[in-house]
């Protein structure tokens, strides 16, 4: 019996072993797309507590607790630190076999050093032990955290409208460097007409563009682009249900655009007109200035009402959805790649039954510019785990090419959340060193210096080279 | 190489063998899903043959042999006894890899005794032997059977007209409780009018109400709701494609009601919206009643019109459907959730495509209020077999809590069915020992103490404490 | 650590290697659907390289080296056979986890005893002795090819208005039989009138009919299927996005047939109604000639317009597609069976998404008349490999019968793809060898037999009995 997450873990043979020790576990990391907090970064926050750490936005653990019979205001509520933490602590043991399980294991032990499995028993020792460093330990700030786990470079997801001041502000002296990614979601959500209008004015302000037109509209994304730009920003993300591809004429858009200004609901095509257009010119902005984009999708949000009034967005009320996109992100795709416009791309699903859809659909794409040009994003949000990552590894393996797989990201809002590449490392290497074992990848020579290479490159060079950061 | 099917069958490590040895043979059976006869059960009833209790009824049999090239005579046909366990006997070791081959000797071993393989040079004696024990046993009737398997529960399922006479004459000394369960599938079937209209004369009758309205007709299944819950009643199970979630007023209801009460056919709008309002409605039933409600959804049924002219449904002739059902599950739940009028409840899809659909869509209505309220179903129908179960328990592993799984249960037609109950056990044993031994699961102290308490829940302790049996 | 690829290459147990080397490696190739071209077959083309043998048309290559980053001039381009095969063994290491990695190693070491890796290295000496080979060795031609390895049967890809002059030719010298096989995609692809009308100007002219009528277009089909039948064609091939199933009437059909013929584009609904009607014909003529039909659906083509205005289809810019076809493949299955008019028939899904699907639609139209009479083909196109075949040999135990599977073929546009009958004999050898040593499968006495006859069935006669050829 292997003992539980030991040096070895996930490890299973000797071969992954040294794959992982010798050559995955040095590689700093580029976390190219995450949700962590500029201002928390800049200002080096220090947390109050594990509590505050781990439970105040971690809506993975809200819902496990949640399915556990734990009620909100345990949760959620208006509970101590030490009581939220206590009713996880007793939710832990049953989050066996679930992802938590490990991220929290892994997270004390690499962390806090604490080696101990949290249960009942172990709670308030744990507490204690973790705030005291929180507190007293001069590395245990947000900043701290990051150097501890050897953050290079980080990505945050930051709105046209954001000022960046927080990436200025970054003191060279935190070891790493902090840029913006342009996630424009709001610019195309005029499904609701309301906010959107209130959007667009605060666009407008931000980009110092008085907007009338849809052309101005466009004007100041532009001019916001270029800020982005200037700050260092090298990539967008997008957060689709599906893609869009409708066929559409400048004039309607400009049609639609002063119907949903004039508050106006749109219909249904409308809408994805809309949508069309502006994720057409989102890349053609992306295409113009070198940037990566990447595109998350499938995902069915704010399913529960009740609560969706009680707390909001983004509190563990999301699941995966089911689209048949196939088609309109081909004709997307295809749009941009026949102008000869189409960036270096990053596509996410979020239903693995989508895996081998996407996995194909890269190919369609590639033109031999640049290795691996379109990629296929690793295990993202629910996927974001062993089986996830190994599924999307051995797909990408036998539809595409692993070798020039640009690797993991944290997508994370906390700052404990850098286990998780040691995670996916040792899922690389394990998945490697079962295939040397079994006598269906070579090596020896030349072919194992390959491998070799190719762990360190899926692990930190790969992104390195994509990102022009 | 391993024996063929001893005692530590797919038990691949000895912490497996232990825990399902130790842990889960022990406990006893609450099949609260199946579709045993009531009145064979409450009769006690003496089989003819082992061509009666296995090919009587047994689609999945039925299937494998005309794959097999076995002309329907032999299967459905006038043959005899003899000549159809023949055929099936022949069929067996083509069956190698398929769930059968398991079920079939499973059942021959742990209710017969007998651990040779059936073939065509064993089927003879195989079929006396059994037979002997069929016609001449004490032990061997339908009561028999269910005490020899531990059964302390049966949740038979039953349409709102049924009487529930068998339920009622139960002997106390059979050893187990028979439950009904409410499947009120014809009272939403108004795709066939005449059909529908016979049904709904028939539920007023049952319930002694007149029914001239939609009122009346919702009045009619509220009492037997409740005659169903004086008969201890605490399930209900809906058979549906997909789940329909459309707007609707009551006065449309009203009018539809009307129209194919009047022998008109709907269209498919009128249909979504009368089932969307059923739907609806059922769910309120059962919420108020304190009942868990379930729905097996995605099966495309009776897909073979010569065949269904000839034998009827459920002959062998259904598979699994295509549907895109997503955002109708989200809504359905959510009206109910809103209202907070949501009752426990056990979703069921077909379609392994659905599975991370499925079980990402619990969460959004966990609520806290009872461990588990939103389960999966295990796996189901065709994706009832190793892989199917193996898939269902890893899955709701990683998006969901297993440790607050209710486990197993037959869905069957067949008093040897119980032996699932222990594949599914050596199956949950096994993936949990593989993990232990794999160092991913910890098996020290409180852990090992939770681990096994898991097994036990799992296997019983959960479904006896979900189920107000 | 096992040797790569060594005798036992992907036998895991000693099970398996027994399996395998006593009873599936002997068994002759019945390759009953490729793309070989019959004119290279009949003439007995010798490769002036192993450039334009492997890279002259393998569009899974060119899609692999512009994933490396290989520029197009070096893969479709006007560069020197070494310069395009120096492109292809530098992108061989990053294959590594692909398919094509393995395939390139078995050609390498099946055809031409070479047992190096390929790469820059090796790239060289390996072009030098691949090219002497074809070259001057008088076994290394197209025909030579096949005699290495033991292909018995082969059947082509025909056009019904191919003339079939090389099958006719084909000497029998040749040690192997080569059929036609009937793929009338361009008689139902009324989306494109121009061609539409061209092509059946040429249909026409080939059955010596002038076809003024959607009668008269039947007429000429007939004959040139008649014709087919008497060159030995037993087999159709339908290339598919999706299964078409609407309801017309025979003048409705004669009214779209009328208007397309004019050059008029159709709406989709008359699109969809006019594959409806020549699915059904089609499927009646080949019923009626006592042939296998094969139905290979699911890909979306040509999604790159600026490549496919440059190098035209089938050059590596296809993909996985999205289709709902449960509904209308049941229907159109059903239509059939209804009439007694169902023959044997093969369907291919190239979306795993769909395996559980398709694999219990075959359940639905078993009749008992012949052994396996609906067949799920085996992993096609991007599923062709390990994982693949896996998949779909796993699934179809579970869902179906394994033992009555025809089997592999190797849908190939290249002489040297049949080594993948080697690689899927193992395949199925390692899986029945784990089932076997892990006491999942028994393999004593009769079902001993039993096993060892179904690897052969798999490997041989099973297809041996299920093609009349």
């Amino acid at each position: 019996m292997k003992p539980f997450m030991d040096k070895n873990f996930l490890l299973q043979t000797e071969t992954a072993q040294e794959l992982y020790h010798r050559h995955a576990a040095k590689q700093p990391i580029i976390d190219y797309h995450c949700h962590l907090d500029p201002a928390m970064v800049a200002e080096n926050h220090r947390f109050r507590s594990i509590t505050e750490l781990w439970l105040g936005g971690d809506h993975y653990k809200w819902r496990a607790m949640r399915t556990n019979g734990v009620p909100e205001r345990l949760i959620t509520g208006d509970a101590s630190d030490w009581e939220k933490f206590e009713a996880w602590a007793a939710t832990v043991p049953y989050c066996l076999r679930n992802p938590l399980y490990h991220w929290t294991h892994l997270e004390l032990s690499t962390a806090f050093g604490i080696h101990e499995c949290l249960n009942p028993q172990t709670a308030r020792s744990i507490y204690d032990r973790c705030n005291d460093r929180l507190q007293n330990d001069p590395n245990f700030t947000a900043q701290g955290l990051m150097r501890h786990y050897h953050v290079e470079v980080v990505c945050t997801t930051d709105d046209p409208i954001d000022d960046l001041r927080y990436h200025k502000s970054l003191s060279p002296q935190s070891g790493f460097t902090m840029s913006p990614a342009w996630r424009p979601d709001k610019a195309m959500a005029v499904e609701s007409p309301k906010a959107f209008c209130g959007y667009v004015e605060k666009l407008g302000a931000a980009a110092d563009v008085n907007i009338r037109t849809f052309s101005d509209f466009i004007d100041a994304l532009q001019r916001r682009h270029d800020y982005f730009h200037e700050q260092g920003s090298r990539l967008s993300d997008h957060g689709l249900e599906e893609f869009y591809a409708e066929p559409y004429t400048d004039t309607e858009i400009d049609v639609i655009f002063n119907k949903v200004m004039d508050g106006n609901e749109l219909d249904n095509l409308e809408i994805r007109k809309f949508k069309s257009a502006m994720l057409y010119i989102f890349a053609v902005q992306d295409y113009e200035a070198g940037w990566v984009q990447q595109y998350h999708y499938g995902a069915m949000r704010n399913n529960n009402s009740r609560m969706m009034a009680q707390l909001g967005p983004d509190t563990g009320f999301d699941s995966i959805g089911q689209w048949q996109t196939a088609r309109s992100m081909s004709r997307f795709l295809d749009l941009l790649d026949s102008e000869e416009r189409l960036t270096k791309t990053i596509l996410y699903n979020l239903n693995p039954a989508d895996n081998e859809m996407v996995a194909t659909m890269l190919g369609n794409f590639q033109d031999g510019s640049v290795a691996g040009k379109i990629q296929w994003g690793s295990g993202w949000w629910f996927l974001d785990q062993k089986d996830g990552m190994e599924r999307q590894m051995n797909t990408l393996s036998l539809l595409g090419l692993l070798s020039r797989f640009v690797g993991m990201l944290t997508d994370s809002r906390s700052f404990l959340s850098y286990p998780r590449h040691e995670y996916f490392r040792r899922t690389l290497c394990n998945l490697l060193g079962n295939d040397i074992e079994n006598g269906v990848i070579p090596f020896t020579g030349y072919e194992e210096q390959r491998v070799r290479q190719m762990v360190e490159d899926i692990s930190y060079n790969n992104a390195k080279q994509y990102f022009s950061l």
